[in-house]
């Protein structure tokens, strides 16, 4: 997890660039910013400075802190990270990795984050071309689906700025390098694993509006179809991003339900998960109906996060290889700074084994 | 709608082509499948006449009507028409109209129909390749998902028969000749025309596998983007062929439930809907929640289809042109036979104004 101070900074970036100070350019004081955040007032000054830093805000002695037009930021040094998410899952582990690669480089950072919301997105990437930096990583946002903001990305393109993007990107974007796990293969990985077990009747849970969910479902079918087994298509349930939203909230449980009860009418005896975020709740709900795991369904699953193993019954899941993608893709930025040709890689995952299967 | 018996005999050939009477080979009496369709005999017998001229059966005197090795067939004149569905919506249409162009010309045809499951697409193909078709019109699986069957695909492109997608196709063929409606402009046209009826929060409702719901979705975003308003990430919601089968069934309503009391609680007063299917049960689901239509909330749709009109509240919907696309499609296969240069083309939309707007 990044440091309290580092996650407040990384949101009132994100509000200052959403423009939620737009109209006084005034930011809530000291005291009012510690209630926020549940933090203490020493806590608010360090993520102030940082954002002082990076010159987005000033302090005016006695009124409290301003947002700076940040056209006249000083950034010719500064890289923009944008990620989907910054707090949650995953996501904090790989912003530290690609973060301290930057910093030791001498690079400063300025981390955006977009709820994988194309709206948010546009916002984010309209100040990220306003304030000059002289690169970007960016985890594309819904890049399953066609992106209403290729009009911004190529702008950064006609500006000769270097973009990495990381986990996915959009295929109308040519010669994009794109550092991404090999999802298609931990797709076919996992459900390989699973045919190997004697397990032939398996559901998919997939996300619908990354690619990452793409991949790993093609993945998924082509084990299928490479062992000359029926193709599974009413094994499969989809979730978009603002389902993901319900399910985190307890409100997408009806259908979730109704998945897992057609599922044990089916004699399914696997499912494999787009994710740990997900298989949790489903060995969860699998439990509260009174099937097994793994002697009834077994669950796998992907990340290998602190979800498969805070998990009930803890979960076989594909983890990240040491190499870590948030440190590969800083590392193919600075290459690209540097003149250097990069391309696109993908990271391998190795299975780690649990009690789900 | 196409006559029953025409409806009887593609059921049937999808279900040989399925591989459902391989055990014996021997079709069920005329007596039983009388019994299964809700027909008289006479209609059975014009069916099965129609499969015995396409070689697919053939009758033994006094023991019945038998599955033929359809490798043997004789094909050399015929075309294949694999559609995601056959007696439902606004697909006997479209198949009537491929057909009669067919028929015209001096082809046979022989319809599949996948129900928009790569498995039975599948098995389709095989079969297809199996009987030595001259020319293939097809309307892709899942279109929006990457496709295991690609390795089928690239067959008839070796053996050079000639194929025509209907409705979408699949990025990775290259040089595919799609023939398909203006998906973009539909959505764009939609919500251009709610914006002009001065509403500003509009939700849209969307099908995530197949590529036609992407095309619509990103008419309706940049219709946002263009007039410069927030893009609606999180008033969208997205249903998969999976999820279209429980909606049928009146399984989906807890989460469509969940969806608009998130829209009314969100001051929505406009909602786009992928077509009149989804549509209908919209606009139930609305009035029994006490929400009029389109006082408290306009409702507009694509297809124009039967459904739009016995809605208890008539609905907008966008028209397909008089110039039919299954009528399109199967001139353009017949082109390509003939050897002229064929290209991809979409058929435009006239909007349908009625009551829900």
């Amino acid at each position: 997890m990044s440091s309290k101070y580092v996650q407040i900074a990384a949101d009132l970036r994100s509000k200052i660039s959403e423009g939620t100070y737009r109209d006084t350019m005034r930011l809530p004081t000291e005291m009012e910013l510690a209630g926020v955040y549940s933090v203490n007032r020493q806590t608010i000054r360090r993520a102030l400075s940082v954002l002082e830093k990076e010159n987005l805000i000033e302090k005016h002695q006695g009124s409290g802190s301003y947002v700076k037009d940040v056209a006249h930021a000083d950034s010719s040094n500064s890289i923009a990270i944008v990620a989907t998410y910054i707090n949650d899952y995953i996501f904090p582990a790989i912003l530290q990795d690609a973060e301290s690669v930057f910093t030791h480089n001498g690079y400063s950072t300025m981390v955006f984050c977009t709820h994988n919301q194309v709206n948010v997105e546009r916002e984010v990437l309209k100040n990220v071309l306003a304030s000059n930096v002289c690169g970007l990583l960016i985890e594309g946002t819904k890049t399953a689906l066609p992106n209403p903001n290729l009009d911004l990305y190529r702008e950064f393109e006609n500006r000769n700025i270097p973009v990495i993007f990381l986990h996915g990107t959009y295929p109308s974007i040519k010669n994009a390098v794109c550092i991404s796990d090999n999802n298609f293969n931990g797709g076919y990985q996992l459900t390989k694993y699973l045919l190997k077990k004697g397990h032939t009747k398996i559901a998919g849970i997939f996300k619908s509006d990354d690619i990452q969910g793409h991949d790993r479902y093609f993945g998924f079918l082509s084990a299928f179809r490479d062992a000359d087994l029926p193709l599974p298509d009413s094994k499969v349930l989809w979730y978009a991003t603002e389902d993901k939203k319900q399910i985190l909230e307890n409100k997408y449980q009806p259908l979730l339900e109704i998945f897992i009860k057609r599922m044990i009418d089916q004699k399914i005896t696997a499912v494999v998960c787009y994710n740990d975020e997900i298989a949790f709740i489903v060995v969860n709900l699998l439990l509260s109906l009174g099937v097994r795991v793994p002697d009834d369904m077994a669950v796998v699953s992907f990340d290998n996060s602190s979800y498969s193993d805070f998990c009930r019954v803890k979960i076989t899941s594909l983890a990240h290889n040491s190499e870590h993608i948030g440190r590969v893709a800083a590392e193919r930025l600075i290459d690209m700074l540097h003149g250097k040709p990069v391309h696109s890689e993908t990271v391998p995952w190795t299975l780690v084994e649990k009690q789900s299967s």
